[in-house]
């Protein structure tokens, strides 16, 4: 067809009339073969959704079982004094973006608790308790993480109450002590008042799927 | 205790005996707490394992149910000319790869199948399957992906069976078709060659996990 004379469309010879139905029909076969393919791509999109509901599922099963097991856990490590400040302080990212006062109010961290939401797929929260410190009032202090309506990712925190002149994450005052003049605070309680990063948060991730599977190895690296 | 008076062991008070004492007792107390942890952790490890096993099954169960679909998926494929390059040019991240005559090489790819192994932890292989062509003598050319008994990632490739002169992956000589003097000839089919990032091999993952769930959509987009 290439080296053939262009012809106009009413005077076509009976090849050419011949060549343009062989086109159209392979066209029509073409058309038909891309629905066929849309119809099996959606039995394989059912298969793909039916097999992500029944991991769900075992993923819940499996959450609801390590629950006692997790709770035994945080009754055994509030027995040891100093247990999450050391295992924080232990774990390298974590250790990173923890400051002298910082590690001072974590000690009186007794608990930490990371609860996956019911249909996982949704988000998670992270529950710190806390003994009377000098710090702040809060016994608890949470950060949770889920999908909007929307499918977009966003977080929250408990506010936290501090004591007077005690808000680790402003700047201290010269008349408190003495610290370097850096303009901003760095603190790891500023990360409760950060939800830029909803979407992939560091910390809550470190925590999440790092920490909270297996503490004692953070502790016990000393 | 800080401000108590440093005295030799042996003349020690009474209360100093007592401190030591309870001292030692909150040790083998928190020396026992660590040992219930660690028995705890280890409730939950058999758990994780038994929870990875079912998913495991779960996405076995599936990977066969999808079998039958792909199976068909497949022969609606092969009715379209130039189906697969077409899907491979218009997807960005694979589109980048192609020369010019890889995209000629490439109209001779009828079919392409993924295989997740057995175990599907253990990696994957992809067929690509080609008519008749100039380039090479091979009717299937295979790339798979698995982690060794050691468990490092290794992959290994069908070696090319290229015809005179028409190896892709090779720069030509100044009697072969005009090229550019690049030193490296840069071709979809070195990625064959290339064993160096088998554990997260860009172009395998994206074939895997982007183009082989639907192709469709990236033949479509034209």
């Amino acid at each position: 067809m290439a080296s053939a004379p262009k012809i106009a469309k009413s005077s076509k010879t009976k090849n050419d009339a011949l060549d343009e139905e062989a086109e159209g029909e392979k066209f029509i076969h073409q058309q038909d073969a891309i629905e066929k393919i849309d119809e099996v791509q959606n039995d394989i999109d059912r298969l793909n959704e039916q097999c992500s509901d029944e991991i769900l599922k075992v993923e819940q099963k499996y959450n609801k079982l390590r629950q006692p097991h997790y709770q035994r856990r945080s009754e055994m490590i509030a027995k040891i004094s100093n247990f999450w400040v050391t295992a924080f302080v232990n774990h390298p990212q974590v250790s990173a973006l923890l400051n002298e006062e910082d590690e001072e109010a974590l000690q009186s961290l007794t608990k930490v608790e990371v609860q996956e939401f019911e249909d996982v797929k949704s988000g998670y929260k992270i529950n710190f308790h806390f003994a009377e410190n000098q710090y702040f009032e809060n016994k608890i202090i949470s950060k949770e993480f889920h999908l909007t309506e929307t499918g977009d990712p966003s977080s929250k925190s408990t506010p936290i109450v501090w004591k007077e002149n005690k808000d680790l994450t402003k700047v201290r005052s010269s008349s408190g002590r003495k610290r370097s003049h850096s303009e901003q605070q760095e603190s790891f309680f500023s990360w409760f008042l950060d939800h830029t990063d909803a979407g992939s948060d560091e910390l809550g991730e470190v925590i999440k799927d790092d920490i909270w599977p297996n503490p004692l190895q953070y502790y016990l690296v000393c």
